[in-house]
């Protein structure tokens, strides 16, 4: 529960304050087993809004959800080179089950496109059985040493996308369509203003010809990649031979594609609209929409206020808002308004006998905080009042977000600017880039930034490489990095 | 796809029809690891369906959704005697990860008392914090040597629900409420007439005080546990130290509750009520509750069908009815009836040029096969007609399975005439029963069959145990069960 104790500033100490809020915000808290987490209900309810937003998106797109095993035989993930060598560090292993040691060891899934490759190497005959397009709502484990909740854990619950397609094309639009999937609903839903673009080589994904992302920036300046879509080519295709008789009846090798958005997405709610006050949650996301604390003294009013606020509860249930009544008589209102501020609810009412004989309500707006933002607002008509407020606050956190992404944003023509921006500002680097692979881990490591992205979208046209000089049309992000 | 080839009838081999009707209706795959499935897109959107149907009834009843780490360490699980003796010989564990041995062994979760109990002792203090009432979607391992898709698999997927609570009364409530919400699910949504009752000490979830179960019969006679409810004592709230202080101050353990339903309904719902054309799906439950199978032979006629077939799609779709329109080009209707069939799809409507000229479809119910019961219906209201099907034919399907039950619902008043019942026609069978665990242990060897639970209601009243003799009021049913 929240406690009288303030929360660390984010000035002071970002990552300090992320901890805080997550754990006394009740999102999520440590679990005895090293690396991994519990997600609190509050936590979870969230991410069973962030699913249900990506799973109608995904449906609407032709794709239907199944499961796969959680095991998976270490041969399989040794049939894709590059694969198996991206994950071999850090995979955990069931070596006994039953009581007997395994015949051959059981490697817990990191990702799935070796098990569901096998499988769809079964199912697959004809083109008349492609594109397959199935996805996957589980978790996964990556065993992880420095971990950070929702970012980093061992284990984290996910969607993973697996398709199979006749040709190159397909497969390619498929990763792109998905990739605008993501973005709609980062940004309709999360009112995080993501960057789509492709990865560079040293971040790709183990076996993917290319994978595309979509970079969030997080309120320290920091980026957070929040979903991936790769186009994996044939690799997958040839190493578990996923072929098709095509409509000449010639056999072919099939076309792939994966993507995934994990439950780092609930970090990147937190740290793309988090303030000092604790969290702000979007309201599309909100597990609490609309918080009602009843206000009064004399019990004979405490009675009188409660019925009113009971029947406020109904109009806006009704009206398909998730509201809640915080009617705790352990709690003095303030205590209340500063937990609901920290559990980031958008929209407070506040509701006095006063209010009532008056008619009226106060409403706060988390996005807005502060008393001469407060709306006093009649009871009758309610309902209405608070779906648009909803809409109002939802549009203005993008903006919110937005802006701050774009002052945060900026542009260095030398290697020396890129290194004071750094160190000073940080925040996204836009840069004309025609380095190559060991250019990138330089820079990684005398600075620490990665190439989060090639944008897809380059209104710059060509440019000088800051780095190499040289001209080029390419361009890429650099930041700093979860 | 569904070929040719018939089914093997029940008669002949229930267990083999069982296993071809999953795989053939594509309901569920074997995978290549040992004892695990691949639940295919058919299977898994009815699991999405009996999956949101539970929720709905859990948040309804007060409870939340969270989510606890897949790990659980060793130690755990020994800290309640009763509960590792159960589990150990069935656990997987993982003994490497991120390349090195670890310290102390992790078990792949078979249950979650343990890792959330011991969560739980943290975050209860006071007993303003009771009752805690948290749900949990996951999948589990118990390590299987003989499995069977849906009914017994190494892994499966499940909810486990697990409270605390201040008293003793309290606990024992919650644990008959979801009790009666898993029966009102399965009578309601899945139409299958459970019957509720009190497990054995045999039978009894390791660890727990009273173990409360809903049984069904499948169409062989047999009966299926098909979801459990634990009345847990204080038994892991000693074994984790869940504490609370009292409105005394005093400090008290609290008293704790699980309960489980889990991808095993699935087969309850195969095996409830399939007959030897394939599936038979619950509308309430089915994941197309409609197909439209358009018939035509020439190319003119085929677009003034589809056209009509798209049209009546949408109204139904409006209608919130689950419709699919089978316009594959490459398969017969009759290929495509069979299909339909054999997938259980609860209601087929065929449409032809002459049908269109006449604004008549016909239907066919799953339920009522043969052409004496086709319906020809209007295409104008045809929404309404459907809606008003789907509900009768919930309530028959309910009705039919209902009716077998007590036609294969006997009782018996010697052994003798037990062990003759058993060997001819099966079924449950009521008895008086004043035995004890090793007499229920010697009747397993002789017949294999089991006691099913102690129904919550004997309208029998007291008698003569048909094995001992004495004289009881309980009542037990027995049966040969999954």
């Amino acid at each position: 529960m929240a406690d009288k104790k303030s929360i660390t500033p984010r000035q002071q100490d970002y990552s300090r304050w992320y901890n805080e809020v997550v754990q006394r915000a009740e999102m999520a808290d440590y679990s005895p087993v090293k690396g991994t987490m519990v997600i609190r209900p509050y936590g979870y309810t969230l991410w069973e809004n962030i699913r249900d937003a990506l799973d109608r998106r995904f449906k609407a797109t032709g794709h239907v959800n199944a499961y796969f095993p959680l095991f998976i035989p270490m041969s399989f993930l040794e049939k894709e080179a590059e694969h198996v060598e991206g994950f071999s560090p850090e995979l955990a292993v069931v070596t006994h089950a039953g009581g007997k040691e395994l015949e051959e060891p059981l490697v817990v899934r990191p990702t799935s496109e070796t098990i569901i490759g096998y499988m769809y190497s079964q199912w697959v005959r004809s083109y008349r059985d492609l594109p397959i397009l199935i996805n996957q709502w589980a978790n996964v484990v990556r065993w992880e040493m420095r971990t950070r909740l929702f970012l980093r854990t061992s284990e984290f619950l996910w969607q993973e996308g697996h398709t199979v397609h006749a040709t190159k094309e397909e497969a390619i639009a498929e990763t792109l369509r998905i990739l605008d999937v993501y973005a709609d609903f980062a940004i309709n839903e999360a009112a995080i203003p993501v960057i789509k673009g492709v990865k560079s080589e040293r971040e790709r994904f183990a076996g993917a010809v290319d994978s595309y992302t979509i970079e969030a920036m997080m309120g320290n300046g920091w980026a957070l990649q929040s979903g991936t879509s790769h186009f994996l080519g044939q690799n997958f295709a040839k190493a578990f031979d996923i072929k098709y008789l095509d409509r000449d009846n010639k056999l072919q090798y099939g076309w792939t594609t994966s993507w995934g958005v994990s439950t780092r997405m609930v970090g990147a709610i937190i740290m793309a609209h988090g303030d000092d006050n604790g969290l702000r949650l979007p309201p599309r996301l909100a597990p609490i929409q609309v918080v009602i604390v009843p206000i009064w003294r004399k019990a004979a009013d405490g009675k009188i206020v409660l019925a009113e606020a009971n029947k406020i509860v109904n109009r806006l249930q009704q009206a398909g808002v998730r509201v809640k009544l915080d009617d705790r008589d352990q709690y003095q209102p303030g205590y209340k308004f500063n937990e609901w501020e920290l559990r980031g609810v958008p929209l407070r009412i506040e509701l006095g006998p006063r209010d009532i004989a008056a008619r009226k309500v106060m409403l706060s707006r988390r996005d807005r905080p502060g008393r001469a933002n407060k709306l006093q607002i009649d009871i009758d008509g309610l309902a209405v009042t608070v779906q648009r407020l909803l809409v109002d606050i939802q549009a203005a956190m993008l903006a919110d977000a937005t802006r701050f992404r774009d002052e945060h944003t900026t542009t260095v023509a030398s290697y020396d600017e890129f290194k004071e921006r750094l160190a000073n500002e940080g925040g996204f680097i836009r840069v004309h880039w025609a380095g190559n692979r060991d250019d990138e881990a330089r820079i990684k490591e005398e600075t620490k930034a990665t190439i989060r992205c090639f944008p897809l979208e380059t209104p710059e046209g060509a440019g000088r490489c800051f780095y190499t000089g040289r001209k080029t049309d390419r361009v890429a992000i650099f930041a700093r990095a979860y």
